[in-house]
C-alpha cells in the first residue's frame, strides 16, 4: 500500500540540508565534515551514468555508512523476499594509515574541509588539511563515474604531508561484504590477480544469475614521477585489496589514481566475457590519465545533455538554479540509456523501493525526458512494451484480460514485484499484508497516459506503430475486463481499489481510477478506429495479436457504460463513492511539521480510511492531467475542497499543488508548493532521503518550473505555452523540444519570447500561434 | 591444507595482550577503551553455555566490529560456500542517548573505564564515566549467557547522570542485518509485539531450514520503582528495536535490564515451536532480577564445572594460573552439552573454520574433558558415532570401504565439509586449490585413537559395545581398503597424502599417518579377536554391520604389511619416504617472529615441499601419542632433529612440544613452550584471534599443566604420573577422573601427594601404586 518510506513535507524558504555556493549554481555539498548525516550526504551526492549507480559514501568506512553500488537492470530475488537492485561488491573504498594511524574524520583535527558535487559533470571534490599527533598533511580526493564509458570509475587521491617525512598506506580493492541491508545478493566471489596489478572479483546472483565482473588498477606518482609498484594483495572472504606503502618527505605530493570497471554478463556491449572485458577496458583506460579521463566524460554530459536541457533562473538567489540543477542532474544519472529498463522511484540512489518502477515514471519523470531528450523517454516506453509479457500475466493471474501493469516493476518480464507483508501493527504487533500490488490499479492507465502524451509530444509514428498503441490497446482490453457492471445502477463500476490518495485500501469508484480507465478504453476504440481508416497495415498487424473488432465494440460500448464521477452541485468531484461521506477534521497540525506521516501518531490507518483526509493530490491531479476536460470553476471548486484536507505524506504532491496553483492563479501558493517540492531531498530533514532520493519529486522541480512557471502544457494535441513565474523571480529561459523542433523560451513578468529551429504551432489564451524557422516571436503577458 | 588463520607463535615471558590483576586469578579485561583491537577482545571475551555463543562486542556499535552470535549444530550452505555456523540476529545491541548524544567511546572524555570477563562464571561488567558537552554521567554494564539455562541472555545497564538532568533514549533489539563477513543464511524474518512489551523475531536459514525464534523483554526501574513504561516500536529491514526514553533527574539511577531468549527448531528440549517457548520461557524468566539470574548460572559454573575441574598453580605470578583458567573456561563455554554436536577448531568464538571440527578435537581438546568431565567426552564421541553415516559416504565416494571421517566435520551426517578452493597464489594470481578435505586422511586414525584413549580413562563399557567399538572397527576397514600394495617392496604404503606437516602436500608414507593406520587396524583386530573371546552378544551385534570374520583376517594380515617407518641408523623417524634428502635451510629468523607464515615471505608452498621444514609437530607428536613404543635414545634424536625444523605456524605445535620437553628433561625449553601455548590467544599478537580462539592450543594450555608439568599420561592401559614442574612455581594441585574415581594431586619440586575417592592404580618410575579410598599417598620425587 504505502512505500514504506519516510519522506518529508519540507518547510519554506528554502532552507536546504545541504551547502551551496552563491557564485555556483552547480555546486552542493558541505564546508565541513558531518558524520551525523552520512545517508543524507551519500544519497544527495549520488553518482551515475544509467548504467552504473554509486552512493557517495566517503572513499574511508564509517559506522552507519550506506555504501550503495548498483548496475541498472541486474535485478535478483532472494528467497521469498522481493526482486530488488542487489548491492554490489564497493570498489569506491580506500583505507588510508599516516605512519600507522588511520584516516578518519573522527580523530585528529579536520580544517579546511570542502566536500562538493559537481552537479554538470557529476565529479565529486573532496579536500581538507588533517592533523593527527605531531603530523599535518594534506588530502584531496576527487573521483566521476563516467558519462562517456558506462562501465568506467574513476577516483583519485593527492596526499601532501605539510610539517615532517612520513610513511603513507594505502588500501584500496573490492570490497563484496556489502549487502542490501543484511541480504546478500552475491554467491562467494572469484577474487585474483592480473599481470601482478590488476585485482578483480567475479561473482554471480544467487538467483538471477546474472554474471559480475570488477577489476581495479592503481596508479602511483611521486612529484609527478611515475612509480613502479606491485601492490601486497590481502584475500579475505569477499574481499580482496591492493595495498601500497611510500615513503614521502615533507611538501612531497603522492597521487593515487585508482581506475575501475564493472561488467555484467546482461550489457548489450558484450564483447568476450564480464572477466576479459573487464580487464581489457581498464588496460585501455588506465593509460589516460584523471583529468583526461574526466575531460571525456564532461564533453558527454554537455554535448548529449546540458545543451539539450535549458533551464536559466534568475532570481534574488540561486537556490532555484540549484534545485533544478540538482534535479536534472539526478534524473540523467538515474536514466538507462538503454531500452529494457526503468526508473525505480529511487533510481539506483539507495535501496528504497528495490530499485522498482511505479507510476512514478509515467506521470511525474516522463515529461522531463520527452521535452528534453526524448529518445531517453522512448526507452523508458520500450520497458513498457517488454512489459507486456509480465503485464499480460498479472491481468491473467487475476481472471483479467490483457495487460494489467504491475504496481512495482523490476524485470519487465515480472509480474508484480510489491513485497506482500508490510511491518507489523503498532497496536496489534501483528504483521500487516500491503495491498497495493493486487489493488493500486491505475498503473496500467497511467502508463498507457504517459504512452500517449510522449506520442503527442514527439508525434514518434515509429514507436507507435511498432509499440504504442499495442500498449494502448492491451490496457484497455485490461480496463474493459476489470470493470464490473452494477445491475442496480445499470452502469458499469470500479470497486475496491487504492487511488493515488492510498489512506483508502477499498474505494469503490475513485475518481481518478475511474477517469484513468475510462479514457483508456476510449483512447483504445480511437486508436483502432483510426488506423482502420488510415493505417490497415499497422491494423493487420495488431489484429494478428488482438481481435481489434471484438475489442472495439466492448470499449465502445463499455466506455459509454462505465460510471466516471461528476462534479456535483458544488462543483467538488467525489473522490470516490464514500468520501464525502467521511468526517472532516482539521489537519492543519499535520501540514505544518516538516516530518511525513504525523497524522499515524493520532489515527491508524483503518480510522484515516473513514475520514476526509487525503495523502496526496487524488481528485486534483485528475484535474491536472485532464485539465481540457475541466472549467476553471470546477478547478478552483476542487482546489479549495481538497487542498486543505491533504497532508502530502507522498513526495508525488507538491509538485502538482504547485502547478495547478500556479493555474488558479494562486502565485504565493504555487511558490510555496515549489519550495517544498525542492525540500523533498534537498531541504532541512535529514531523514529524507537516506534509502534514496524522490526521483518522482525531482522531476517534479522540473515540472513546475517548465510545466507551472514556464506554462508548457499539451492541449488536446496541441503545445500550449502559458507563462507565469514567481515575482522573486527575474527572468526563466528554458527550452524544450515539441515534435522534433528545438523550442527556446524566455520568460519575464512582463512577456514571454519564443524561438525554435523548425516551424512550430503553439497556443498561447486561447490563441494559435505559428512560429517560422529562428522567428523570434515575443508575446506581452 | 592450510587452515587460512592467522595464527601466533607467542613470544616468551607471559607479555598477555589483555590486562589482568594480581590479586584475580578469574579477570582478564581491559582498563582503559581500546577500539583499536576490538575483534582480540570480542574472541577474549566470548560468552557461552555450549548451546549459544556470543562474542564479546560492545553494546554499542563500533567500525570493524564483528558481531557473532552462534547456536550450536545449526549448520547452513549459501550457494557453493562452505556449510558453517550461521550469525544469527544480534541480541547484544544497545543505542544509548543522552540529550540526543550517542553513546560511543570515540567521542566525549571516558574516566575510570573497566571492562572484564569473570572466568568463573562467565559475566562481563564494564564500568565507566562519560562527560560529553557539559553533561557527566557514570555508566555500568553487566551481561551473562546462563550457564542454567541455555537459551537465556541477560543484560544490565545502569545509568546515573553526576552532574545535571537529562533525557536518556535507550534502543535496543533484534538486529537481522549481521552476516558471515557478508553471507546472508537468513531469510527475512517475521518481526512482531507480543503484549505490546515483547519483541520477536522469527526466522529460519536459508538451505538448511533451520527455525529460530529470538525473543527480548526490556524493564527499567528508576531508583528502584519499575517503570510501566511500553516501547516505542521501530521495525526496519531485518531489524526490531524498542525504544525507550526515559527523564532522569541528576544521581538519580536508572536500571534497564534486557532478557533475551533464543529457541531454534533442533532443540531437544522444544515443547511447542520456537515462537512459543521463546516467549514463554522469556515471561517466566523475565520475573526473576538479573542477579537471582546471574547466581543460578554461576551455581551451574560451580558445581558440575569447578567443582570437577581443579588445577591451582602456585607461581611467582598469577599468569599461569590465569592461562589455565581461560583455557579451561573457554573450553567449558564452548562444549555442547547435548550429543551430536562436536567443538570447532574455534569453537563459536569466532566465524573462522566455519564452526567445523578437526583432529583438533580427539587428539587436543578430548583428554581434557575425559579427564574432568567425561560426559562431554562422551558427547563429542556420540557425535563421531552419528558421524559414521557421513564418514561411510566419503569413503565410498573415494572407493573405499569402512567409515573416512572427515577433515572438517560440520554436521555429522555430511560426508566432507572442508572448502575446495582456497585464495589467489601471490605469484600466478589464480586461485589455489585446497587438498585436506582429499588427502589430509590421518583424522580417521585419530578418531580411533580419541575412542580408545576414552574407553582406556573411563572403562565406559556401555559405550564401547554401543558405539565406541564399531567407530574404531569402521575406521580400521577404512584403512585396510586405503592402504596400497607395492610389488616391488613387497609391502603396503599409504601414498600421497597431507601429515601433521601441511608444508608437505603429497607425501608418502608420512610416519604419522602409517603410525596411525597400523595402530587402527592392530586395534581393530585386537578387538574383534577379545569380543569373539568375551563377548559374543556385542560381536554378533555388530557381525549384522560388519562381515568380522573377513574383516578380522583383512586387518591381521595388512596391519603385519603395511609399512611402519622405523627408525633410521640415526635413530631417527623419517617424516615421510622423502623428507631426509631434502635440503636443509636454517629457520631460526621465521621462529624468533611472532607473526606465523612468516617463511612465506621467502619461500612458496612449492619450495617449502622440497625442504626439511615442518610446519608443527609431526614425527615428535607421533613419539608423544605413541611414547610407550619408543626407547628414551629414540624420542631425544627426534628431538634434536626435528625441533630445530620446526616453525611452529600452528597453533596444535606448542603443547606437544612442551609436554615432550618436559619428559625428555628439557625443563627451560618446557616452560617457555608452555608460555608459547598460553600466548596463542593471550599474548600480545593482536591479530591472533580476531577469527576466533584457537580451542586445540587452549585445550594445549591444560595439557601441558596436567599431563606435562602434572605427568599425566595413559602408559598401556594404566595410569601414569609422573609429574615435573617449572622451577618458578611452587606447587601445582589438580584433579582428574580415571575410571570414574577422583583423584587430587599436589606437585611440589620435592614430592607429590595423591587422594582418591575409590581404588585406584597408578604407575609412577616404572612402579605399580594400588591407592586405597581417601588414603593420601606422598612419593618423593
Amino acid at each position: 500500500m504505502f512505500k514504506q518510506i519516510i519522506q518529508t513535507k519540507g518547510v519554506s524558504k528554502m532552507l536546504f540540508g545541504i551547502d551551496t555556493r552563491n557564485d555556483d549554481d552547480w555546486w552542493i555539498g558541505v564546508k565541513a565534515p558531518d558524520i551525523r548525516h552520512l545517508s543524507k550526504y551519500e544519497s544527495l551526492m549520488f553518482q551515475g551514468n544509467g548504467y552504473l549507480g554509486i552512493r557517495g559514501a566517503l572513499e574511508e568506512r564509517y559506522l552507519n555508512e550506506k555504501r550503495d553500488m548498483f548496475v541498472m537492470g541486474s535485478f535478483d530475488k532472494f528467497q521469498d523476499e522481493a526482486t530488488e537492485l542487489p548491492n554490489l561488491p564497493d570498489i569506491v573504498n580506500m583505507e588510508i594509515q599516516v605512519d600507522g594511524k588511520l584516516l578518519s574524520l573522527n580523530h585528529g583535527i579536520v580544517t579546511n574541509y570542502s566536500r562538493g558535487l559537481n552537479l554538470k559533470n557529476g565529479e565529486i571534490v573532496r579536500s581538507f588539511d588533517w592533523q593527527i599527533e605531531d603530523i599535518k598533511l594534506h588530502f584531496k580526493f576527487r573521483r566521476f563515474v563516467s558519462m562517456a564509458d558506462c562501465h568506467l570509475f574513476v577516483s583519485k587521491v593527492e596526499v601532501t604531508p605539510l610539517n615532517r617525512n612520513i610513511r603513507l598506506q594505502i588500501k584500496s580493492g573490492i570490497d563484496g561484504q556489502q549487502t542490501n541491508f543484511g541480504t546478500q545478493h552475491f554467491v562467494e566471489s572469484t577474487k585474483r590477480l592480473f599481470n601482478a596489478r590488476f585485482v578483480q572479483m567475479q561473482t554471480h546472483t544467487q538467483q538471477s544469475q546474472v554474471k559480475f565482473a570488477l577489476t581495479e588498477y592503481h596508479r602511483l606518482f611521486l612529484d609527478e614521477e611515475e612509480l613502479s609498484l606491485n601492490p601486497h594483495l590481502e584475500i579475505n572472504r569477499r574481499q580482496i585489496f591492493a595495498n601500497y606503502s611510500v615513503d614521502l618527505v615533507k611538501n612531497q605530493e603522492l597521487v593515487f589514481i585508482k581506475y575501475a570497471t564493472v561488467f555484467s554478463s546482461t550489457d548489450k556491449d558484450l564483447q568476450k566475457n564480464v572477466s576479459e572485458d573487464s580487464l581489457i577496458e581498464l588496460k585501455q583506460v588506465g593509460r589516460m590519465d584523471y583529468q583526461e579521463l574526466l575531460r571525456q566524460s564532461s564533453q558527454v554530459w554537455d554535448e548529449t545533455i546540458w545543451n539539450d536541457c535549458l533551464v536559466e533562473i534568475s532570481a534574488h538567489n540561486n537556490k532555484p538554479q540549484i534545485a533544478v540543477n540538482f534535479a536534472r542532474y539526478q534524473l540523467l544519472a538515474n536514466m538507462p540509456h538503454d531500452f529494457g529498463m526503468n526508473i525505480g522511484a529511487k533510481g539506483m540512489t539507495g535501496e528504497g523501493y528495490k530499485g522498482h518502477a511505479f507510476w512514478d515514471t509515467e506521470i511525474f519523470m516522463l515529461p522531463f525526458f520527452m521535452f528534453n531528450i526524448p529518445q531517453f523517454a522512448q526507452n523508458l516506453l520500450i520497458y513498457r512494451y517488454l512489459g507486456l509479457i509480465g503485464a499480460k500475466r498479472k491481468a491473467h493471474q487475476g481472471g483479467y484480460q490483457g495487460a494489467q501493469y504491475p504496481w512495482e516493476a523490476a524485470m519487465p518480464t515480472d509480474a508484480e514485484s510489491a513485497p506482500l507483508w508490510g511491518n507489523a501493527d503498532i497496536i496489534t504487533g501483528e504483521p500487516m499484508k500491503i495491498l497495493s500490488g493486487s489493488t493500486e490499479q491505475h498503473v496500467t492507465g497511467d502508463v498507457a497516459f504517459g504512452v500517449t502524451q510522449y506520442l503527442k509530444a514527439t508525434n514518434d509514428q515509429t514507436f507507435a506503430k511498432r509499440m504504442g498503441y499495442e500498449i494502448i490497446l492491451q490496457c484497455a482490453k485490461f480496463w474493459a475486463s476489470r470493470i464490473t457492471w452494477n445491475n442496480e445502477k445499470n452502469r458499469y463500476e470500479i470497486t475496491d481499489v487504492i487511488g493515488p490518495d492510498e489512506y483508502k485500501e477499498h474505494a469503490s469508484n475513485d475518481a481518478f481510477t475511474n477517469y484513468m480507465a475510462h479514457w483508456c478504453m476510449k483512447q483504445g476504440a480511437e486508436i483502432i478506429s483510426d488506423l482502420r481508416q488510415n493505417d490497415l497495415r499497422t491494423y493487420e498487424k495488431l489484429n494478428k495479436k488482438i481481435n481489434l473488432e471484438k475489442l472495439f465494440r466492448s470499449l465502445i460500448l463499455k466506455s459509454a457504460m462505465l460510471y466516471v464521477p461528476a462534479p456535483n452541485a458544488d462543483s467538488v468531484i467525489p473522490q470516490d463513492d464514500d468520501y464525502l461521506s467521511y468526517k472532516k477534521i482539521n489537519i492543519d497540525k499535520y501540514k505544518k511539521t516538516n516530518k511525513n506521516f504525523d497524522i499515524f501518531k493520532d489515527f491508524d490507518l483503518k480510522q484515516l480510511d473513514k475520514l476526509q483526509v487525503t495523502k496526496q493530490a487524488d481528485v486534483l491531479l485528475l484535474l491536472l492531467l485532464f485539465e481540457d476536460d475541466f472549467s476553471k470553476e470546477v478547478l478552483d471548486k476542487n482546489w479549495d475542497y481538497y487542498e486543505p484536507k491533504t497532508t502530502h505524506d507522498s513526495s508525488l504532491s507538491f509538485s502538482s499543488h504547485a502547478i495547478l496553483a500556479n493555474d488558479l492563479g494562486l502565485y504565493n501558493r504555487a511558490f510555496d508548493y515549489f519550495e517544498n517540492s525542492c525540500q523533498i531531498d534537498l531541504g532541512k530533514n535529514m531523514d529524507s532521503s537516506i534509502m534514496g532520493l524522490h526521483m518522482a519529486g525531482l522531476a517534479g522541480v522540473w515540472k513546475v518550473v517548465v510545466e507551472g512557471f514556464g506554462g508548457v502544457r499539451i492541449d488536446h494535441d496541441n503545445l500550449r505555452i502559458q507563462p507565469h513565474i514567481p515575482k522573486t523571480w527575474n527572468y526563466l529561459r528554458y527550452s524544450i523540444i515539441w515534435q522534433t523542433k528545438k523550442l527556446n523560451i524566455l520568460v519575464t513578468h512582463r512577456h514571454f519570447s519564443i524561438v525554435a529551429d523548425g516551424r512550430v504551432k503553439f497556443i498561447h489564451q486561447k490563441r494559435i500561434y505559428q512560429l517560422e524557422p529562428d522567428e523570434r516571436l515575443t508575446i506581452e503577458l
